[in-house]
């Protein structure tokens, strides 16, 4: 099934692929063409590299680049390929975008600038001056916990007056919020609004919204394609076995090491045991212990008698 | 005096530049010469390029190189140039301190990588990488309204035993934190502990600091040269003098306009309006309206009569 | 239907009563029953007085009892009846704890002490000490915006050893934190875990969760059952609608005056409007003024324009 | 000397007491008697019962009355007394108030009542409230980590027009706060800025502050007196001295346990090894184990043997 090349609407499960890589400064080509096997595989709707998830902000602007365009070019219209533009400095922003226009990217996602405070007023003012220079249409990305600005649902609302802006995708955690911003729907019903933590997933898309890019689903792609469908199409106890598997994905993989980092830590650690690709991490970032990445082995171990399968394999679901 | 070359137990004043722009990638070249030498005319012990005053983050790396190498050309070693190298991808951090140092910086300047969350120990991690791989002196920026990111003073400690870090800025505000970097003098004396926000720096330097990066040295350099000046020579009466005129600075020019950026839209104002330099901001902020910019040069012709005179001449403390 | 004395197990709508005043220190008795029966007659399967809604820390010692002792009188068994009895000072929580189970009160809820910062070990001791000398099952009351305190799930978990304690009512909106809370329930099924946010009430039952602590059901209890029922009854369709006035319900009523008390003062405006109690707000809060009072009136009849028609009559979801 | 009984213009050290008890509900009252003249031997300027280090929230009503009673009998009118009257509940607050005054206390200090969230408008309208039905004069008692409200200069400019508030105590650690407080003693010189962390108190008289609320004064009275001298006296050597032995003294005893009741927990201990009075903290709080008591004990010898002597002779600036 090719895709057609239209982001708007974009529907489904969009993953934050994690960026393979052999050390600092250098990419796992290898790793990086299994993974994306590996995750188109499972069903997906769309790719997003460059996210938090991605690394994006710790790597250098050359390996951005090499990532971009190797991605693109393996996808080759697959599924629409995201690339995350995220930057402290727009000119290099936009310049990244324009690269990823050239190679073939169908959408980008920009959060604020993550470095200096900035008012709701200023980040309309910036959004604006992206919406004019950007050669793609454009998912805004709420991010507080990173870049320490939440996007007011006025100011999602005037920014949705902008065309080339298509969408949004909240981590924020919150679901009031996400309430708040499905609201703005009435105004533009082809507004995407997407869903970051994946213990949401299933609740976020039977309220209403429209699709997760979910960490997770790096590693089971075809997990959170389920609880996708299962969420969309109102089967609750699909959604509460799935939920089920999730929270323990979650609780198993991600706990593993400190705070803010465990997620990546864990996710590439698990990517890493089942051969997908390599397990190094940008700084400030460094990979989990040989110690803690034998925890993650046993618990991925866990996780497959608990009927998660090989990663791409969900049996019992594919009973319901 | 020529500058000898070594930024170890640098003592003062070290102004954090403002970057005169034209235009979102173009650099106020004549603005930028005449701002160096208004701020080397005020007696500096240093200047401070490319930190938060400087806008760096915002800056494409084009253009933080240009302002590193026509700096250093011009101050041409009259006090040393620190140059700010913080960013979030390290490679990038690296690539832009090798390049300094090829041009003639004489220190190098590193907050926290602003997006992603660290703990101390990752953050010890990544100092002890920068250690190895910058080729000058550095400073620890520790800015956590920028960064989200406090160094605990265990973990400047652990920093102290690398020749390569020589000192701290604390832009956090919190004296009782900047007591405890105090302490940590006993170890290591030769430590620089300086401070950011200028209403501490006399106070600062009274208890043991070593002195002051402070924004509006950029507008009055010799009001903070003074200042330090009293301080260091515990001179009371002066420093509750200058306190007071360094308090109506403060509340003259940095609270028009909005919040977190209102130091960068007054100072840059003031700038425009004394004929020194542009005023135009990198996005995400913007320069302030006229309205608020006629606001400014009301403020400033208070200030001289109040006896801050030209920004270069405080006729009264001159007497004292 | 009477109620048979178990708070265990408890389902469904426990509103989170508002306190009606006459003055800073004078019950609107009047008000009070008139608020009680209007409540009641929306079919709620519990009544949590002296809540945050209730303002109760804001009341007297005295004036608290006298809630209590009215209500107990009043609700005369038909549905439990659940006490806060949160303070700073655990003598003065046991003393209205012994209080409320001699008029007839069924639990109680207790949120950590708001003045002192606690650690999760401290709060834990706190609780095993109320476990032992609290004559009522008691819930723990996750409030972290009002008391700078998150129940840790490992808290909870410890907590949940004690039979004294019998559920968790959180407040957070954290709707990862409250799927964490689920997972507690494989170890004590018989745990009540329910959600204080309106907004969340349809998603969190749809996700396991067991009722909703509203403070919208003061005004318009039918609301929130028929959202409960729907959302146990797994359906979807009704779940959506409903959502819709809710976040209507929010935006129309919570939204006018100042930031953290616009729900009391929208609410108690409201209740006033409707002629159901006086509107009167314990300090440090004040009641709306007239012109905002006003827009609350105006927004009320737009709200039955919407179909909430009368505040205990849903006539279209009746329908569904 | 005895005080006259005006507490305007109050200079100096007024100690935070803390409050000894034998049980939750039980004043150590021979523990009160003897702290009370271990302070006062100190030659301290006032005394301040009921603040957050008199664990004044976590006690019953009848047990403060007592503390409050107790204590202006024994004081005497030797220094005068100042009561910690924050609450939740404003009534409660009056109440207590009119108790002070009733028994001979000389002022109050009242920070925002710690549950609900309030604005900056409605802490001014409860404090209009408190300046007509308090009894005393009174103090603002700024405290944002247990009150998550932070006066700002604005509204102390506006409390400042009522007669009945004569000064603010501020605990918020933010000199650059203090210092804006500071400016506003242009419009009312009589007013009193008082600062609560100790390792601030040195440079917050030097720069203008009236004195300290400085918990350790609990312990070692006459240290902070020797500060309090040396910083109105203008004589830095002696600041500087002194302020090693603060420093030295919060290490050694405020971090052994948990965070933010490290300082409570050492200061009972101290106060306690040294024979001074009971250790029982209120709950939520606990005191110290065993072994980490004996760990407080082992500091207090080598704070003697650094010179601090026993608590009340610190020979050598005696020679100063």
């Amino acid at each position: 099934m090719a895709y057609d090349g239209s982001v708007r609407e974009l529907r489904g499960i969009i993953p934050p692929m994690f960026t393979p890589l052999k050390g600092l400064d250098e990419l796992d080509a290898a790793g990086l063409e299994r993974l994306i096997e590996h995750i188109l595989d499972g069903g997906v709707h769309g790719l997003f590299i460059l996210g938090t998830t991605g690394e994006a902000l710790s790597l250098s602007y050359r390996l951005r680049r090499e990532v971009i365009e190797r991605t693109c070019r393996q996808v080759a219209g697959r599924v629409p390929v995201l690339v995350g533009v995220t930057d402290t400095a727009v000119v290099e922003t936009v310049e990244l975008a324009r690269f990823a226009a050239k190679v073939g990217a169908d959408a980008l996602v920009v959060a604020a600038p993550p470095y200096y405070p900035v008012t709701q007023g200023e980040m309309l003012n910036y959004v604006e001056y992206l919406a004019r220079e950007l050669p793609l249409p454009t998912f805004l990305y709420n991010m507080p916990s990173h870049t320490k600005f939440q996007f007011e649902p006025e100011t999602v609302r005037s920014a949705m007056r902008l065309d080339k802006i298509v969408g949004i995708k909240d981590s924020s955690g919150d679901m009031g919020y996400f309430h708040n911003l499905l609201t703005l729907l009435d105004e533009r019903p082809d507004f995407n609004v997407l869903i970051g933590p994946e213990a949401l997933l299933g609740e976020s898309v039977m309220m209403g919204g429209h699709g997760g890019v979910c960490g997770g689903a790096n590693l089971f792609p075809r997990l959170f394609v389920a609880m996708y469908d299962a969420a969309a199409g109102r089967n609750i106890p699909n959604v509460l076995e799935l939920q089920k598997k999730i929270v323990l994905l979650s609780r198993s993989l991600y706990q593993i090491g400190n705070a803010s980092s465990s997620l990546l830590m864990g996710l590439s650690a698990a990517l890493s045991c089942l051969g997908i690709c390599n397990d190094e991490l940008a700084l400030p970032y460094s990979r989990l212990s040989d110690q803690k990445r034998e925890e993650i082995r046993r618990n991925l171990d866990m996780l497959r008698d608990e009927g998660l399968g090989s990663p791409n394999r969900i049996p019992e679901l594919a009973a319901v």
